[in-house]
C-alpha cells in the first residue's frame, strides 16, 4: 500500500483571489495521489508583529474560509509566537510548500529540516494568476481605490 | 432509490467572508442527504447595472473561488442579462435558496415559480455571523478605512 503523503502548507489567506486556489491545488499535487493538504493559517497577532497592522479578516474567520475550500484537508492556526519546529513535529509533513512570495518562511524552514535532519521535503510553488489581483495587498489596494472612487462620486 | 435533489443558489460572491460559507451550507442541507448545490455567479455587467459599479474581482475569478468551495458541486456565470426563467428551465433545481439581502430575487422567483406552475420550493436563508464582517460591502469599508489609515501612517 502506498503511503498518503501529508503536505503542509501556510499563510494569511486574509482576501481569498484564485493565486490562494491554485497554490494549495498545486501544493497538493506534489503529494501526488490522496495526498493530504494540511494548512496553517497565521494567527492575527503574527501578521500584526510581522507587518505592522493585523488582517481584514480574524483569524476565525480566514480559517473558517480555508477550512471550506475543497483541496484543504485540515486547516489549523499557527502559534502565536512563530514556532515552525513545532509545528513540524505536530503535523509531521512530508512535503511543505512555500509560496512564490514566501522566501523568508522557505529559508528558515530549509535551515530547521536540514539542521534537525528532519525527512521533509521543501517545494516552492511558482506564482499563478493576472498580476494586481493575485495577491490580497493588490485586492485590497483596488478596494481602496474603488471605494474613494465610489464615495466622490455619491 | 431516493432522488438527488439539486439546490439553485446565487450571488455576486465578490469577497468571499464566512457568511458566504454558512449561506452555501445551509442551502445545500435544504435539499436533504446528497443533494446537489449549483451556484450561479452573477456577471460584472449584471452587477454594474445594478450597483452602478463592478465588483472588486472580475467574474472569472469569482466563479473560480465559488467552484473551490467545498459544498459548491457545481458554479456557473449567469446571463448578462439576468434571465431567471432561463435558468429554472437549464438547471431544474427542486430548490431555489435566496440570502437574507436577496428580497428582490425571491419576489421574483417566487412571482415565476408560480405563473409557470413550476415544481421548485423557494427558501429564504438567515444571517449568519457577525454584524460588520458578514457582507462583501462591510469588508471592503474596513478595507478602505484601514487602507487610509495605512497610507496617513507611512
Amino acid at each position: 500500500m502506498v503511503q498518503r503523503k501529508t503536505v503542509l502548507a501556510t499563510g494569511v489567506f486574509d482576501i481569498l483571489h484564485p493565486g490562494h486556489i491554485r497554490f494549495l491545488e498545486e501544493s497538493k499535487k506534489k503529494g501526488g495521489p490522496r495526498a493530504t493538504l494540511v494548512v496553517v493559517v497565521a494567527r492575527d497577532k503574527t501578521v500584526k508583529d510581522h507587518k505592522g497592522h493585523g488582517p481584514t479578516l480574524p483569524e476565525t474567520d480566514r480559517l473558517e474560509l480555508v477550512s471550506a475550500l475543497r483541496p484543504v484537508n485540515r486547516a489549523v492556526l499557527g502559534h502565536e509566537k512563530v514556532d515552525f519546529l513545532g509545528v513540524l513535529h505536530e503535523l509531521k509533513p512530508d512535503i511543505v510548500c512555500v509560496g512564490y512570495d514566501q522566501s523568508d518562511v522557505k529559508r528558515k524552514v530549509v535551515k530547521l529540516v536540514a539542521d534537525q535532519k528532519l525527512p521533509i521535503r521543501v517545494v516552492k510553488i511558482r506564482k499563478f494568476g493576472r498580476k494586481g489581483l493575485n495577491s490580497s495587498t493588490g485586492v485590497k489596494k483596488r478596494i481602496a481605490a474603488n471605494w474613494r472612487g465610489t464615495s466622490l462620486a455619491r
